[in-house]
C-alpha cells in the first residue's frame, strides 16, 4: 500500500509518500513542503498547492490520500485560512480519483510515537527511525505529513487484522 | 463590467452573474445555488463545487469574481468547513484566469440596502428591485451572491470616480 500524507498549513503544506512493502517494511518515496510566499494573493497560493499536489500524485501514484482532521485548537481566522488549503488538497486527491482518509492529531501521534501528546520533534525522530532515513525530514511539516501516511498504514493494517479475525 | 458573485456555504453555495451595461443599468444574467447533499463525502462535494463554478464561468464569461470576506461570527468547526468551500471557489476563479475581489458583509449590505445590518430578506428585496427581476431570487444564497456582485460593481464605479477626480 502506498499512501500520500498531507499536512495542510497556510504557510507550509507538508507532503510525504510512504509505502508498506510485501515484507511489511515502511519505505519513504518522497517528502517535503510546499512553501507559500507571504504577500502572494490567496487564490494564487491555492493554485500552487493544487498544481503541486496534483503533480506529486501523478509522479508517485499513491493509492489513497491521508489528512489530519483539524477541528481543534485554532481560532476562527486561522481555521478559515487552513480550511481553504485543506479544501484544495482534498480536491487535488478527489480530482485524481483518490479517496481521502482523515485522522485526528491524537491518532496520528499515537500511531507513530505511541503517545498522543508527543511534540513535533518526537514525531520527527520516530518518523526518521520508522522509515530508516539518514537524516530527519525537514521542515517538520514534512515529517508530520509522513506521520499521517504511517498512521493510515497502521490503521489499515489493524482494520485488516480485525476483518480477518471476524471472518 | 460583468461580475460573478459567489456566496460560499457548506450546504448551499449561491452564485449570481451581474452586468452593468454602458447605460449603467444592472442586468442579471444568471443566479442560483449549488446544493451539496448531506451525507456525501466532503471531497466529492468540493469536486462538485469546483466543476459547477468552472462551468458557470465558462458559460457566462465574467471578468472578475467577488466573494464575501468571512473572518467573522462563526465557530472554528464551521469556519474550517466554510474555508474548504471558499478555497475551492477561489481556485475555480484563479484556474479560469480571473481575479478575486473580497468584500466584508458590512460593505455588501451597505452597497445594496444602504444599511450594514440589513437581514437576508431586505437584501433579497433590494436585489430584486435593483436588477428589475420578476420575482425574488431563491434561495437567499442566490440573492446574497447577486448582492456581492452588485457591491463589486458599485465599489469599482466609486473607485473609478475617485481616480477621475484625482487625475
Amino acid at each position: 500500500m502506498r499512501v500520500l500524507g498531507i499536512d495542510c498549513g497556510s504557510e507550509y503544506t507538508g507532503f510525504g509518500v510512504v509505502e508498506e512493502t510485501a515484507e511489511r517494511k515502511l519505505v519513504c518515496h518522497a517528502n517535503g513542503a510546499i512553501k507559500l510566499k507571504s504577500g502572494t494573493p490567496m487564490a494564487a497560493k491555492l493554485e500552487k498547492i493544487f498544481a503541486d499536489l496534483t503533480a506529486i500524485i501523478a509522479q508517485h501514484q499513491p493509492e489513497i490520500v491521508a489528512l489530519e482532521d483539524v477541528f481543534y485548537a485554532v481560532n476562527v481566522k486561522s481555521a478559515l485560512k487552513l480550511g481553504q488549503v485543506r479544501g484544495v488538497a482534498m480536491l487535488a486527491a478527489s480530482s485524481s480519483g483518490l479517496q481521502v482518509a482523515e485522522y485526528s492529531p491524537l491518532s496520528i501521534k499515537s500511531a507513530v510515537v505511541g503517545y498522543g501528546r508527543a511534540d513535533k520533534h518526537q514525531v520527527q525522530q520516530m518518523v526518521t527511525r520508522l522509515l530508516g532515513l539518514a537524516s530527519p525530514p525537514e521542515p517538520t511539516d514534512a515529517s508530520d505529513a509522513l506521520a499521517i501516511a504511517i498512521c493510515h498504514i497502521h490503521t489499515a493494517a489493524t482494520n485488516n487484522r480485525y476483518a480477518a479475525v471476524s471472518r
